[in-house]
């Protein structure tokens, strides 16, 4: 990225109130010896310095830490290219024909993890029927317990790779290690980054050296910012196709799984052109709350959903209690066709 | 209450590995003086007990500091005449003939605190023509710091009484003072308790004296149960016409006010008979967010909503930032009535 | 407090990027109109304003919602009184002779509730002679169930009289009702807020008129500067004999009933000029966490402790869990002095 | 792991107050089918079924989701290699000598990230000529921002190894790559895995399979639990050489970076045989917070400490705000030393 200089104040630091002038004349040093100038209003409770120029060339400057000095706040935005600023019209991901982050909210449908050839075309099928436009199928998955299932790896993605050519829907898998690149360029369609993956930036890195898509899902305890630098991190590396996904924080609350942050998505659209997606599943942990989640994740905003579909959810090999049989999720959509148009799209 | 003998196993106690026969017996021991019975179950990693009868006569019995004692878990809700298993049909409570809690989707809007006569009416009648049932007004501020503005107080009740007698809407105010009661049951229709409030019992129990609906909002770290918890205060004194409202709770995230816990709605909704509301006012702390939440409240099966609007939100006293200028509460009560349709509900 | 008016910039405001002339000139205007001046940079991102002289009196501007505004950031402290730039001497309260917030460390002891007159007596010459200076026992119990025992009242605070009266500990209770101030001012020396009511306003204003030295516990979600605030709503009434008391904050960790925020302490020394206590018994949860929290604590620097204990735990009407058996405080107390002394106090 | 067929009721599951004969006949039948054998109790309030045998051969029935039930509390423990149960002796893990989980507590310190050899060999024999007796430094950095200083790799992992040959102390640094994995046993002592991998199941995996121990920081949002399933994971490959690390948790606090969880210590020790460290530096984020942190590490028993101490913190590369001087760590351990004594350990 072309950094240009941003004259104009872009940080400010605060001194404390028994700041010395010699430590304030170190702070204004320590700016200088950075490559920027200073502004000075002196009071009668804070000295506060603006530090004019190019703020990235303080980042190794550990003002905070300097005798006198309070609080440093930056003043612009720690991400850049996927920032509205940056782009202000919507990026709009082109999937095989499907388009992403437009006016059609795309529903991504199907199994928590891929169990077999036949069993996943079939529920492609009935996901497709009932509207679906993506297939979602766990390959390799992060499980908390080592003694749980952990996906029977490149042949569940070759069966997605079938489904794909059964369906014509393209397929959405997890990437848990940078090893398994390759494997994942050559069967799927977009790569997703797991919520446990959001800050492990090696992986984002090599996604990033990719041309294909990547669905990236916020950590349970990301901010709103880091989850930007997340996406950062990819576009840094020149794939700017990036879906973020909002499927719920860890909060105190323990009645749900995790809870859906929706206020995240208008947050999210005001501040980044990307396509923001809902994964009312996962936040909720229960089937019975997919629905009125997706509702409200339609209503919100979201350019898209990420729906657990399982053709026998009682017999499921991971996320039973979450997935929502085919049945159900034709019942489910036809009520989100309704949300989207009250809210002016389309499903 | 009556309260029925509960049988069966209503609390499970688990035992450590180590737990000696003594520890076992002594266990037992207790609960018997309780009085309720046992079955014991020794496995070969653990021993556990299942106490049978009335769990609430152990309830000052400190179970899990009993020596030997892993933990304890009740099977039953602590809270009963809230509970949707005590009522099965929902509640709809009538407030000078607005049903609150049925198909309808009452909206109570107003500004955050009055401010004066004229412009309190001037506001009422706005909110109402756009389609508002009820008009809520602060009379007594919980502000942060002492230095701010604390209301007009009782001067702010008979503004809400003439604005009442002049638009028909019946009048919503928060009561923070046990000593003030008569007056509110005095000016007001609806008692709110507002959510630094949501555990100050004394308050709970005085309001659940009166015959006045109350509007209870949710804590700002309160779990759904405590939540129930401090309804069924208000319940257990006679009152049951409450209104639980969901208004954000505190995480991590900073990017907005507080975190609106949408999932809350679905699983209050299955577990008690009380109607559950809405205020994306607060929950987001900026007016822009507002029509997107309130659209999501809609959509997730919220029976109202409460909207800050104000008639010049730049000069408002309190919470300008999150204030609607009558203009856009028009059009986003608009757009939610097309949202209520698509879920089956007027508004 | 009289308001010195604070020359130099206060109140930093950042535009958005596409600011525009008019929008910026309105927010100059607004400021001006404020009765403040104003110092603009402009930069090729962003312009930002300094807003100069006292920023109080924008506290009713909504300046965050004015068009063009992204976010304004204060630069004072919102409390006064009760900051260590107010006061730089640490405030040591005197009662009856026990120095709170000097170099011996106070340690507060006693039961959650109040039972009887003799189990009472009894507790207090047991931890008066393990070393503990002050009496602590509930009268009116804030209890998450309405079906829980709430305390005998003011019989409960007549033995707290009597226990005083035989040991000579003054006596802590904690006041939930501002009705019962009175009352409270009658017989006991130190009157407690608890964390349900750390934001209760009516309640802090009324005990603020009063000359009792104040315990103020931490809400279970308030961020330390919301502690500080409701202190500042004390000392703005002229009761500047407040102790402030860390017990625990809500996270989203359950093995434990609250986390003990440790850290609170440092950063409350810092910033205040106020005793700084800890409670270990009710953070943990569980009597065997309370000597580690403890000693803890007063490696971290804690002024005094807040200890539960009971003669009969397994007996006990409240809190039983939690309790120390008087045996178990001695054995703790030794341990503590061995801590304190290593920190360079005394206990 | 040789699985013992653990008898005994090992889950509990509820069942709905309305839950039909047929719904719990069909619950039953799911139990048995996994073959597992059933106890059932019936009450007026609830059915509940105790489920006797191995649990885990019920991991993959999605046994909340079944019509009737309520919910399905499991009463083993999900980990069982780490667990006090499965090894009731502490875990003391020998490096080159030094005694990891023993009386002494050892000291882990050094600079956020390696910037150069002779200014790392320098510190080396700084800290320690203070008494730390190992060394950390940082080869791959693992930050927010793409566009920040990302660690000197491979060459920073040969400076550690010349700082090691130089002074003795064992190296310690932080593995982000499963690529990278070799690299790391060829140089280093211990391997640290750090909070944003700690579910990093793969990488977890990985390091399971060489003999190097491991120092696993917990996550900003794990659960204690969680955090044992991820040493779990790496016990359960044959390493059972693992250190556990607290390292603050994501809170709503903002004061300070994180909230370090002291609660956790007390609670790790009892639940693991494993050795359990604290990192006052990466929690508050602040230099001036780790000597008050850092003692109360030590007073609430953790069995060692991870301090950043760089030569010259304002030319630091990174995280220069939370580190030490040498001089100030001298100080710094020399008090901790009196409060390890106090505890009855060494240092």
């Amino acid at each position: 990225m072309a950094k240009a200089v941003k004259r104009g104040i872009n940080m400010i630091i605060v001194l404390k109130k028994d700041a010395t002038d010699a430590q304030i004349d170190h702070v204004v040093e320590k700016i200088k010896d950075a490559g920027l100038s200073v502004h000075i209003s002196k009071g009668s409770e804070r000295t506060i310095i603006g530090a004019i120029g190019d703020e990235a060339l303080m980042a190794s400057v550990p003002i905070e830490a300097l005798p006198g000095v309070e609080k440093a706040m930056p003043i612009l935005k720690p991400y850049k290219l996927v920032s509205r600023e940056f782009q202000s019209e919507n990026t709009i991901i082109d999937v095989n024909g499907i388009k992403i982050g437009g006016e059609k909210i795309q529903i991504i449908a199907g199994p928590c993890s891929v169990e077999g050839k036949d069993i996943l075309v079939n529920t492609a099928k009935q996901v497709k029927a009932a509207g679906a436009t993506l297939l979602r199928g766990g390959a390799f998955k992060p499980r908390t317990s080592p003694y749980d299932f952990q996906g029977l790896g490149e042949e569940a993605l070759k069966y997605l790779r079938d489904a794909r050519e059964e369906t014509g829907l393209p397929v959405v898998s997890e990437l848990m290690d940078p090893r398994d690149i390759e494997l994942f360029c050559k069967y799927v369609d977009i790569i997703q980054i797991g919520a446990r993956n959001m800050q492990n930036f090696r992986l984002l890195t090599e996604v990033g050296k990719t041309d294909k898509p990547v669905l990236l899902k916020r950590g349970m305890s990301a901010t709103i910012k880091e989850f930007l630098m997340s996406a950062e991190y990819i576009a840094a590396q020149g794939n700017h196709n990036i879906i973020l996904c909002e499927r719920g924080i860890r909060t105190f609350e323990t009645a749900t799984r995790n809870t859906l942050d929706f206020s995240a998505v208008p947050v999210l659209k005001e501040q980044t052109h990307l396509p923001v997606f809902i994964d009312p599943s996962h936040a909720g942990g229960r089937w019975d709350l997919v629905e009125p989640l997706a509702k409200a994740a339609v209503a919100v905003g979201a350019d898209g959903l990420l729906i657990e579909v399982h053709a026998d959810p009682e017999n499921a090999l991971c996320d039973g209690a979450q997935s929502l049989k085919p049945k159900t999720f034709v019942k489910t959509m036809e009520s989100l066709r309704k949300v989207a148009e009250a809210v002016g799209r389309t499903l």
